[in-house]
């Protein structure tokens, strides 16, 4: 745990968020500045970066939050619909804070 | 592989692709539309439709996805400028290819 960032403080519980799933790995919570009617984050727990950070020991991990966006889009009623999961990494991409994070929306046109 | 897959067919070498990224189960390739300086598009070469399609038996292919993600950003050199990984799913995302893929996109303010 980084005692500055921000999503470890929620992955510890030391921040409350609005979780939708959590297990010994993974977080997932709903976007405070949500972008569209479904807007999850969804983080590893240890603190990684970004996805710059990655590396081969993270293979697993990193696929089982890919295999749980098929399940949260299913839980949030968009998987029919459509969804759009983005990681953003490093100050071109806006990235605004320093610890992996998946977005996952949904539930409105995304191309609007 | 799906006879009239368009990523299929790429991946079978069927439609040639500025490929820089080949295993046996991964394909990485230049968007031949692309929307920043780095656009590269990151396929399974199996076919699965998209996110909504995945299962547990893919989260070490997916997991790959992600790492080779940071490798193709070193490569191209957005890994410290920044970079953003988009995946969509069904029609609310604009999804355009029926084949799961991931963008892979920097080299510029993708903010702006």
């Amino acid at each position: 745990m980084m005692t500055d960032c921000l999503f470890c403080k929620i992955a510890a519980g030391e921040i409350p968020s609005a979780k939708v799933y959590e297990d010994e790995e993974i977080l997932a919570f709903r976007d405070i500045n949500p972008q569209a009617p479904v807007h999850i984050l969804i983080i590893p727990k240890k603190h990684v970066a970004s996805l710059a950070e990655v590396g081969e020991e993270d293979t697993a991990l990193l696929g089982k939050i890919q295999v749980l966006t098929r399940k949260l889009a299913e839980q949030e009623g968009v998987a029919v619909s459509g969804f759009r999961i983005v990681s953003n990494s490093g100050p071109d991409s806006g990235q605004e804070v320093g610890h992996l994070h998946y977005h996952l929306m949904g539930g409105r046109d995304l191309m609007a």
